[in-house]
């Protein structure tokens, strides 16, 4: 297997990462809803004009499946990651609508060695999406485990 | 329209609503993780089984979307929400393998007025997933808006 770029010792804290951008496509939208969140304002124009979104908005966890993508294509999978334990406080704090631009940020907040792995670090993150008129779509928080660079396949 | 069933005088603090059940499917969760999560535990068995996760693994917002739908179908849709926004404190407690059945609940912890608006109620809920072997694998947290029953449609 090719040497990871992204290990533990290679998230610098202070340091923002850019996760690229994400167009948000009616029909990805609706296919999304129609298999997962089939409220009205996720599957309709007119009833999502109707709704205090304002337009055909992506469901919420949309968004966050869309930020995923972006995470994974940014670095996760050019990285050593071991996964997350979860997920704090995500904040969909305005609608995320059919033509949105998607940009996004991961934030490194902090990181420390593991204490029961010596082989595994922890990576505090802030991510946040903001959509092509500067307004911030989507904040999460979430700590990922990655491997040091010497136990990096 | 018809008038919905739940409102947010329906909602009693204390009571677990059930959340039904559904089956992992291979197909469901392959299908997820090539558009959103490609990481190799979630794309393939072999790697699934050579990763901390154990088998052929869900996208933990695989998992998160899963039980949305399950959400939706208990009794989101047939409800007077107003949306959400955002989630507390998700937690992906277990790995979610192709095969396993998940059964959910929601507990209503709490709820009360808007003070901005009167048509509106906030209920906080707190969810969790388990699977056919009584683990938790997923549990998270949200305060959804309900318009009131005189003002719902």
């Amino acid at each position: 297997m090719a040497a990871k770029t992204w290990t533990f010792e290679d998230f610098v804290p202070g340091v923002t990462l850019s996760l690229g951008s994400k167009l948000v496509m009616a029909d990805e939208v609706i296919a999304f809803a129609q298999e997962f969140d089939p409220q009205p304002m996720h599957l309709d124009e007119e009833a999502g004009k109707a709704s205090i979104l304002g337009g055909l908005a992506a469901s919420g966890w949309h968004t966050c499946a869309m930020f995923m993508r972006m995470l994974c294509d940014a670095y996760l999978l050019d990285s050593s990651s071991q996964g997350s334990p979860g997920i704090d406080q995500v904040r969909w704090k305005q609608p995320v609508l059919v033509g949105d631009l998607l940009t996004g940020t991961s934030l490194v907040q902090s990181k420390r060695l593991s204490k029961s792995r010596t082989d595994i670090g922890l990576i505090s993150f802030r991510h946040q999406l903001q959509n092509q008129r500067g307004q911030t779509v989507l904040e999460l928080e979430n700590t990922g485990m990655f491997r040091t660079r010497e136990t990096a396949q």
